[in-house]
């Protein structure tokens, strides 16, 4: 199948790039360095060493004998994306290429507006590249649980049928994003759900937990395969942040309360699930969604699993909870189905610890990486608007 | 008050200055003509005559012995929208500086990207503006009874309380839009109810129904004060066109089947209602929805409207059904909630055929201009992407 990935370099798809290569698919992939940009703009790097991507082509190459082709440009720009139509004519598109920091997104005006123009331009540049040029394709576009918010009811894979003062309808279930970056994922949805509706496209629309994880099987043990592992306060997520906190020996700070549960999935499990989709794709014309996400904990059960696996591995780590930059429910209900890529085969990992383990090691290989940006490791971009570190929260 | 209008030369902008101005509030408003652009580019103009803004401003001062504050400049310049709220400081800001034309946001992918950056930016522009400047201040923001599409359920004023595998919650009501246009209208509604979430702001977004008329009371016999009227493809409403065909001798064209239904409201119900919303602003910080319409109709029965009015004055209307360039559904159940405005004393005029004679009169005065631009009453922008002019269906 020939699979175009729209963000190529990011976290997710340098490793899909793999991994759907391994399995003998034909992939393209675009990007403009932009993560790079942000993290950079922001005062950190990836964890992980990560090659410019001239020697990232080549390293690939070398690997598994196939070239990923390549196309370097803004996926904003329509005659770029048209252009990549035109030419590699995709069975599937993968569209990773999105802006994907909620704290990036309520710096100031200017990176919410950024964060709205990046990634729905993108998208829509793509729905017609998709009507006018390969209309039978199917786009795994990638969204996020955090679409959903947290509603008082069980979480639905995209739609619900309810009863309505006695009628009865399946509607698009209602989304209440916590940011402007989960916003533009809302957009985004609403976006393709009609294209597909108007236009007879294809596309499954992803709501991803929170991934983590440095490694999958196909980069086996070369270094130059690795892909970035963000840890700073808007790139890296809880987890991530948890584990570089370990490594250079920060306290380890939930947010709040810390009792805000998310689902999560690690990175092999990712590709496996995403490649589940392409691989998969709708018979006829269809908008459905996966809601692509493995076990549901709560901060604090997450932040436990650093310090117990970290205790394992020699490293000290403390507990701190961190007032909350973000305004969230801290307590909630939280039941989300994620039923769609079993019935496709799925086979979670199911152990967070084990992973964990890999990832804490390859960190601490690197905590040099860690220690010459540890500034970004500590919050202070506020939803509220105001730039001021986050305090530590002292218990009772 | 003080009110700032955004979209000020606009058709209900230039209005609303009026009405607002006759209940003695002090207004301002922002424009850079850009529906005087689109109008043009698709070779349209209004069919009322509208003066240029500096002799409109005059007009204004010359009726209502008030300056109208004007501020030219682009909304989705950050820059310029600070200024404004820094300088004029309002109690309550009216949205209606959009591009609010779903044929035009479909004629091809730089329409409806430029369609997302100009409404989407502009909102958000705005809503960091109250946030920094005026906090307390109140945005009556424009939406569309289109944002909900036509679910087969009654539509609720914006949130509904439902039942969910034995839990409950109220959520806001899904939508579903069916142009990029009317898209960006639920992204609006998202991200401003989101802004009052997490911001604390005021806002009442209104979803309206279809506006028709030329006049208000406030305009008197004032020719100079007369709003815009579009009857194009693009900017003209259906009941606009139906108005303008009775007006030149063309056929009156409801699309396909004709049994669309939508709800309607004179121009001077808009004005009442959109002052009902300024002067009773939500006491604390919420995002509450007005659905703001008075009648439903369908389409065909609107003809006959036409049809039996345009005779009265001596028009010979023949209605003729044409193919439909959207992709909707035209058999359908619509059963909207509109209870929030009656509540706070909306008193609707309900007399679609009185308002029809006044249009008609004041059109059949300007017949001249829609003669001058009568190619612009035929759609050929389809939903699809091709451009070709719609045929007649015949009826056996």
């Amino acid at each position: 199948m020939k699979v175009f990935i729209a963000g190529v370099d990011g976290y997710l798809g340098w490793a899909l790039a793999q991994h759907l290569t391994s399995r003998s698919h034909e992939v393209a992939g675009a990007d403009c360095y932009l993560r790079r940009d942000w993290v950079a703009e922001i005062g950190a790097q990836s964890a992980t060493p990560i090659l410019r991507m001239t020697d990232r082509l080549e390293a690939f190459r070398e690997t598994f004998d196939k070239n990923l082709r390549f196309f370097r440009g803004d996926l904003s720009d329509t005659d770029f994306v048209m252009n990549i139509f035109n030419h590699f004519k995709p069975d599937a598109i993968v569209h990773l290429g999105e802006m994907p920091s909620a704290p990036f997104s309520m710096i100031d005006v200017k990176h919410a507006t950024f964060t709205h123009t990046n990634n729905m331009i993108g998208t829509i540049n793509m729905l017609f590249a998709m009507r006018d040029i390969t209309p039978d394709a199917h786009m795994v576009k990638l969204g996020t649980m955090g679409e959903y918010g947290t509603p008082n009811v069980d979480i639905p894979e995209g739609f619900f049928t309810i009863e309505y003062r006695g009628r009865t309808d399946t509607l698009p279930f209602p989304r209440q994003a916590g940011s402007w970056y989960h916003q533009t994922k809302v957009h985004d949805s609403n976006n393709v759900m009609m294209a597909c509706r108007l236009w007879g496209l294809r596309s499954t629309d992803i709501m991803q937990g929170v991934v983590y994880g440095t490694r999958i099987d196909a980069m086996g043990d070369d270094e130059r395969l690795l892909t970035r592992f963000d840890y700073d306060q808007c790139f890296g997520t809880a987890i991530n942040r948890f584990c570089a906190q370990a490594v250079v020996g920060e306290p380890i700070t939930p947010f709040g309360k810390g009792h805000q549960k998310r689902g999560f999935l690690p990175l092999r499990d990712s590709m496996q699930c995403l490649t589940l989709a392409v691989e998969n794709p709708p018979k006829d014309p269809e908008y459905r969604v996966f809601n692509q996400f493995e076990e549901v904990y709560d901060i604090t059960e997450l932040a436990g699993k650093v310090q117990k696996i970290g205790s394992e591995l020699g490293l000290d780590v403390v507990v701190r909870n961190l007032e909350n930059p973000r305004i969230e429910l801290e307590e909630h209900y939280y039941n989300p189905d994620h039923q769609h890529l079993l019935d496709l085969g799925y086979k979670p990992t199911s152990d967070m610890e084990a992973e964990l383990r890999v990832m804490l090691k390859d960190l601490i290989k690197h905590k040099g990486r860690i220690e010459a940006r540890r500034e970004a490791l500590l919050p202070d971009i506020r939803w509220r608007g105001e730039r001021e570190p986050m305090k530590y929260i002292d218990k009772s």
